[in-house]
């Protein structure tokens, strides 16, 4: 196993040697364009890595990882339609710099093209992959499916909460990972084992982005601090908050997360006091490291030498110990 | 192989069977919907009488055939996002009656449950399948885009156009049929063949459409006849009539392809004139006759029992025969 950024190096190669510049120019130049902005491209990190973990060179993963990758985009292009944000790493959002019509239509040919990327390898390889893709792709719809329905929503559980970022986010990090090791053809014990890995280690992830958008390091966090207070949003912090505490607290709760200020520094301020107040902020400390152990505990089932499951402990210690 | 109703039975009798009740409610519900409002159904069709065109018992391509209906009915839902139409079917498009989040996100998974009904086919089969599914689906988004760009350019040829419906619509009925060779098992010459011979038939048909639009009896014809008048939109019709017109003519439909008059009868008028005059309507007329033909000749090389050959032509001839 070698460090990320040597897997990112990687992936970064093959995408700049990708050909996406066939016709008609208006359906490929948007799809380039998001692969062009980049990102941490952790998914496809997590697929060389695991082929590598089963012992099998990283670059045999290749083509599952870029499907991986563009799948990830397809979901930014039209969550972006969805949410009408503006910005994407930082750029224009392609329905902004083109139009929605051509955010759909590039969205559904990445989908579509995703697919295609599993075409190089055998038939049983090729079978194993696009299950698993149409599986977690199916509930990566269902999971923004349900996180559209809980902002109407009051009565959100938290149970539901944690399915829907399981959904949404999860899901995707643990076929991340169990693509890798399919294409390593490893036992199915070990590819299930790594794909509750990345599920849990996925998890509290999720809850630790919830963390630290309230607690985060302005510094460092690469967001706004605060914008799910700012945007009323029903995080696990929240959701938890609200299970804990005193009546007259929950009702300013509720109401804080009713208005919409011009200025938002003592909403902010309130809420976060809220949070840790109720133990909130503690509980969501809790749920993080409880998920992290989980994802700790399968390495322990898993058939590899030791020192593997030493340096995938490590990246995941690595990954939940950031502050941003 | 049987009458067109009794395939259409079986399609009806196992869409009414798919179970896609599943959660989120929001997610699902607007794919039963969709789906519910039938059609003529004859892409599915064509892949279970193709199935049995190879002497394999159609019921096996039952799967494949709800793939091919169902991403037919996904193009449909984000086309007319794309389109703003209020209307399929004779009911609400999904966009009218949700939202267009509704309609992108239920379509996105209606894509993905496709890709997933082939999963009960073995590996290669699996393979072959997904791979031509692949292939089509992206050439169907390509198609959409080029109908699309076609909209803001005075300078569409003739043999754009056609790749155009030939992407949008034609490779679709291609794929359909031979899906049906696929599952059947049949030689790889037969299969390519069969493609050909709905590819084209394909072709003629969408031209047919164009033509019907002005020519059609009003009595029997679908749509409203001269609608594609009224929107202005570049048929091969107004393409040919555009190439064989005298500069006169030519400007006087560029005129007519430029207003949009409350009342439409003057103006559908005189442009089914120069459709007339002109020679397009021949043309038109000529070049479905050609495509059908091209389709007939495929089957002369198929290697099946002439009684199937004069089947299929009868099938092919009874298509183009429509008047509506």
């Amino acid at each position: 196993m070698h460090p990320i950024s040597y897997y990112q190096e990687i992936i970064s190669d093959h995408f700049s040697s990708l050909a996406i510049d066939k016709q008609p120019v208006n359906l490929y130049e948007p799809i380039r364009y998001i692969l062009s902005l980049g990102g941490k491209r952790m998914r496809p990190v997590l697929t060389l890595m695991a082929t590598e973990i089963f012992d099998v060179d990283c670059k045999n993963a290749l083509a599952a990882a870029t499907a991986i990758e563009v799948f990830h985009n397809f979901s930014l292009i039209h969550d972006d339609i969805m949410d009408d944000a503006p910005l994407r790493r930082g750029h224009e959002t392609v329905h902004e710099k083109w139009d929605i019509n051509t955010g759909i239509l590039s969205g559904d040919a990445m989908l579509i093209l995703a697919y295609q990327y599993f075409e190089q390898y055998e038939p049983s390889i090729f079978r194993d992959l696009a299950k698993l893709f149409s599986q977690t792709a199916l509930e990566v719809c269902e999971g923004q499916q349900y996180d559209v329905d809980f902002e109407t929503r009051d009565d959100v559980t938290i149970p539901e909460y944690l399915k829907m970022i399981e959904y949404k986010t999860a899901v995707l990090v643990g076929a991340a990972m169990k693509m890798g090791a399919i294409v390593a053809g490893t036992s199915i014990d070990n590819a299930n084992l790594i794909y509750d890995f990345g599920l849990n280690l996925g998890i509290a992830f999720q809850l630790q982005d919830d963390y630290l958008d309230a607690f985060g390091d302005p510094e460092t966090f690469g967001k706004q601090v605060g914008g799910d207070i700012i945007e009323n949003k029903k995080t696990y912090l929240y959701l938890k908050a609200l299970a804990f505490a005193q009546p007259e607290i929950k009702e300013q709760l509720l109401h804080l997360f009713s208005i919409q200020p011009t200025d938002n520094t003592d909403k902010i301020a309130s809420v976060k006091e809220i949070f840790n107040t109720t133990g909130a902020s503690e509980a969501t400390r809790q749920a993080i490291k409880e998920y992290t152990l989980k994802a700790f505990k399968t390495l322990e089932k898993m058939d590899i030498e030791d020192s593997k499951k030493v340096m995938l402990k490590a990246f995941g210690e690595n990954l939940m110990e950031r502050k941003v």
